[in-house]
């Protein structure tokens, strides 16, 4: 079975964390040991896992994107994004987590962050909990 | 079972869209719920997931890292193809997609690329379908 | 289960051969087919798979990642290590590898690789055998 994350952005770069949602859901299924996937359906987005504790590492992260890959006037694609699509290539579109006793394993300062990159707007993760043989 | 894809590269930085082979990979297997687990056996290449529509995202997508990564006078290695590593190390070199109800779980705008960092060559991508529990 | 490979970094920015300790795991675990997935619990570390013969691939890695990713004047996180973070977001945290017939498949040349990118630490590498169904 497949579930969904919902996400709204409320800007152009933001990376929002959705360890809650994620952490309900292994909750909900009551799966014991396993690895709980993750995946972007988007190609101006992505999924990450940083540290959530300290906000200034989740703006440093966007800073750093903007200058690294500014919206170069030789882009070809005609909708403008192509800086958001690039951000999404390097941050990678999808996560594995393993889930042990029925929690999701993640170290101490992980977080697991949707990367908007053409935002705002209302995104989809999907989500799908493999449970052990 | 491992399935393999091959990939005939026609220039050094190239992204080639194999959603087509793995559609087609999925279909042959009758496996109704799973996972989809892609994986390169190179170490100049890799395995993306962006927008298919518009053959520019591609392009623009190659020249950046071309940009972003030019094979530098300081690089060490002997073989000179330090840039087409690092590439594939940004890239990444696999990826893992949902299979629902048969089919393939991917966004309306999102195809699978095997990225070519140091071509022409004759490539291989390995494919294992994991069935659910 | 999870099994954990612990690793000892001596410098800053490192990458680190952990290819033999993952085939002793999965020779133990004696899983004929299936995948083995490696997630590391930190944020300043990544784990990537790339060339093992040459060390000068490992250090030309480095060298561009500090290059490109220097610890910039407008970072605002105070632990003064957001380079770090944003290297272990280029590089990703996890990886996914097939097992058949009881071995790790890589291609001729890959190699497993712990990255440190906030050193030298005493780090830890989650690894999960998940056997076939």
């Amino acid at each position: 079975m497949i579930h969904y994350i919902e996400v709204k952005s409320k800007t152009r770069t933001e990376l929002i964390d959705i360890t809650p949602e994620i952490i309900e859901m292994v909750r909900k299924t009551a799966v014991k040991d396993g690895v709980c996937h993750l995946f972007t359906l988007h190609t101006t987005a992505g999924i990450t896992i940083n540290e959530g504790a300290d906000p200034a590492v989740r703006s440093d992260i966007c800073r750093f994107l903007e200058k690294q890959v500014p919206n170069a006037p030789w882009f070809t694609h005609s909708e403008g994004n192509s800086d958001s699509h690039i951000k999404s290539m390097l941050t990678g579109t999808s996560q594995s987590i393993f889930i042990e006793n029925g929690k999701l394993l993640l170290g101490t300062w992980q977080s697991v962050f949707f990367c908007e990159f053409d935002g705002p707007r209302t995104r989809r993760i999907a989500v799908k909990i493999a449970a052990e043989n």
